[in-house]
């Protein structure tokens, strides 16, 4: 069984079309990178520099920047570059050593949470907090079993891989691992109904095996699974079914936190429920790499009573320093209320995109977080290489987005959250532009 | 069972002897901070700033820095402040774009490299390194089998948590890893022959256990079994004993890469072996999250051919432009020179202290990477409670070393890679009072 095809990934059946200093670049690649690595786009994107929501390339083509969440204050934010640059000449030590900086940081980020959500501890990327959480949860439940949905990702590392089935079919999951659908209103009525069989199904055949269960973990926007904001009554539901069996309900929050989705700081806000842990990761420093493990102090007793956590540089002054400055700038500009107002003119402007094409089904989001479903015409049959001509189009017109889903069909808009209604503009035009050209 | 004592650690005993302000960070601390957390030393140290070999508390104490192998460079070294700055102004994207810098620094990377060794994936953590290392190491052997020293440590995802026996007996070993003496000359005769033995007793048990050889991994300088850099002969007998039975020889190299043995690039290199992977982390970026799994292409074929590997901060710019300062600051600084020299001015001076202390048995080292050995007087009866004194002194006079071994007794010595002659000299000096006073 080989690698399957990445969603919005090059291959090298477009190597000889690329322009030479192009395959002199993918040559060197293969020359000195490890196995799996791969490139966006069927005409890969060369940047040498970032600034709020563009990127360049070395030509000076300005890329308006509608995918990369990392960037959330924008590429190459002052607020971030001051304070890593201060925090860089001044200490750059680890959390064996007492430093207020790291305490007051974390009031402030707990701060941000329900009351009952009261620890955090740091790690350098999403799949170290994912990796770590599922170690406390094992140890606080006694059992293994883990529940995720159908195309999820979680990370890397070989324990978070897997129970990341968006990996696909030869990154096999564990024995101990079951999926749910994820929630799909396009082709399923009642949701929530149907989900509650599926889980209540998973957790019985994860007894029957003797695993019992551990946790249920789920990114609440459901990025790999095609970006699926609703039904927003869902995840309640899927986190009492889990804890009525003696497992806990983990928010990877990875993607949909930081104010992504305009509605609070936590992407699990929107369902009305409060994690037993939340991961976070990607746009925490604006891309400096910073991630945590944030937990209920009782969920994470066990594991304490057991087991030393030492991250070298999770947790470290300049990932705090940056995560510092991050969420100041959330603050300060009002980024949350932005994701959601311009999130909102996306999403009508998307709509009537969606209107105008039959190919087009349908517009969701919830904030800066959109997610466009490409299909055959007149039908909810995904269409894949349609939605990879619309990605392309819009990467030749010097936008970047990619696609994301099951069948890769769900075109992927995720821009830095200081986007601004002239950049929403824009990426409506051009989309609609690309819509009519790529039309069948 | 609970958490097994850290060495070094900072236990609640000592809380009502530490001033207010202390406590009060402390208690500060066990209301935002997860579980696992430990401090350094029976009286914890603040810290607020950092210059070169020295460390400062906020009372303007200067502390001489010889434990911190992050900031390889010395704390707050310029050309990485001024790399990591520019980077941060200018691009923070990732892999899946194109970039000459990423490939730049991989080239000249892999050129401090043996020949064979000549790919390189990078991640954020010596921990991801070894995580991925380990997932490419299984499908390439096909096996499951690994096996580590009785002490070693390499690492805090589950997978590698589950082969690093240091963190303690109630974080157990998976099934498939199995335990091999460090080399202990001080107690044992003919350490390769021995330990010729012993792995062969390990591989011969993991293939009646079904689980096969996948892989010896090993820290070239031995560093939490108590800091061993001899005999240099054993790894490769080691490897080719590993090898035979189908698996590779993982170098763990978080610890002593970089120059700090002094003897080249890389810790392995003392033991005349070429590894089939090898792990970076630490001091790769003098204070900014990265790291890397080297490897000799072949070894990822399969790995490559079934698996996207994908880390969002792993080869980052900013990381990689840290990396590159460092890489670069060695070079024109000459610091494995200077590592060698002012380690062999240590190893002397440490070895005319040992000789006038009964209870100090042997110093030993490569570059600035050196063990105390303490015992009971006259025997090699480890005694963790007066090493644990003797760092419990040199921290009260301002200096800054730790304490290793499976039995907490061997002081461990580990400056950054700038210490001077004079620092060496202070350092000396300084452990000469200590071991006065200490005696018993």
């Amino acid at each position: 069984m080989t690698r399957p095809e990445m969603v919005n990934g090059f291959t090298s059946e477009h190597l000889s079309a690329q322009p030479q200093h192009i395959r002199e670049l993918i040559d060197r690649r293969a020359k000195v990178l490890g196995p799996g690595y791969q490139l966006f786009y069927t005409n890969p994107v060369e940047v040498s520099r970032g600034s709020g929501v563009h990127l360049y390339d070395p030509a000076g083509n300005e890329y308006l920047d509608a995918y990369n969440n990392v960037v959330s204050l924008g590429h190459c934010h002052p607020a971030v570059v001051e304070a890593v640059t201060r925090q860089l000449s001044t200490l750059t030590t680890n959390t064996r050593y007492l430093q207020t900086d790291l305490l007051d940081f974390s009031e402030r980020l707990l701060a941000t949470f329900p009351a009952e959500l009261d620890r955090v501890t740091y790690t350098c990327t999403g799949s170290e907090a994912n990796d770590l959480a599922l170690r406390i949860a094992r140890a606080h439940t006694g059992n293994t079993g883990v529940i995720v949905t159908r195309n999820a990702y979680h990370g890397v590392t070989a324990e978070v891989a897997a129970f990341s089935p968006s990996l696909g079919p030869a990154s096999p999951l564990g024995p101990h691992v079951r999926t749910i659908s994820a929630p799909d209103p396009l082709r399923h009525h009642n949701v929530t109904d149907l989900l509650r069989i599926e889980i209540r199904a998973a957790i019985e055949d994860l007894q029957r095996h003797g695993f019992g269960v551990c946790a249920l973990v789920v990114d609440s926007i459901f990025s790999s699974d095609g970006v699926q904001p609703f039904p927003t009554d869902l995840l309640s539901v899927l986190a009492a079914e889990v804890r009525a069996a003696g497992g806990v309900y983990l928010a990877d929050e990875v993607q949909a936190g930081f104010g992504r989705t305009g509605a609070g700081w936590w992407g699990f806000g929107r369902h009305d429920v409060v994690p037993d842990l939340v991961t976070l990761g990607k746009p925490m420093g604006n891309g400096i790499p910073v991630a945590a493990t944030v937990l209920r102090n009782e969920i994470g007793r066990e594991f304490g009573q057991k087991v030393r956590y030492f991250n070298t540089f999770g947790g470290s002054n300049v990932p705090i320093a940056a995560a510092s400055a991050v969420l100041r700038t959330i603050e300060r500009e009002g980024l949350i209320d932005n994701a959601r107002e311009i999130g909102a003119q996306l999403l009508s402007g998307f709509a009537e995109i969606v209107e105008a094409h039959s190919f087009l089904v349908e517009a969701r989001g919830a904030g800066l977080f959109l997610g466009i479903e490409v299909t055959a015409p007149d039908s909810t049959e995904p269409d894949r290489a349609l939605a990879q001509s619309l990605v392309d189009d819009l990467r030749e017109n010097l936008v970047l987005v990619s696609a994301s889903g099951p069948h890769g069909n769900v075109v992927k808009i995720r821009p830095p959250l200081v986007f601004s209604a002239a950049d929403a503009a824009l990426l409506l035009a051009r989309f609609a532009d690309a819509a009519a050209r790529v039309r069948r």
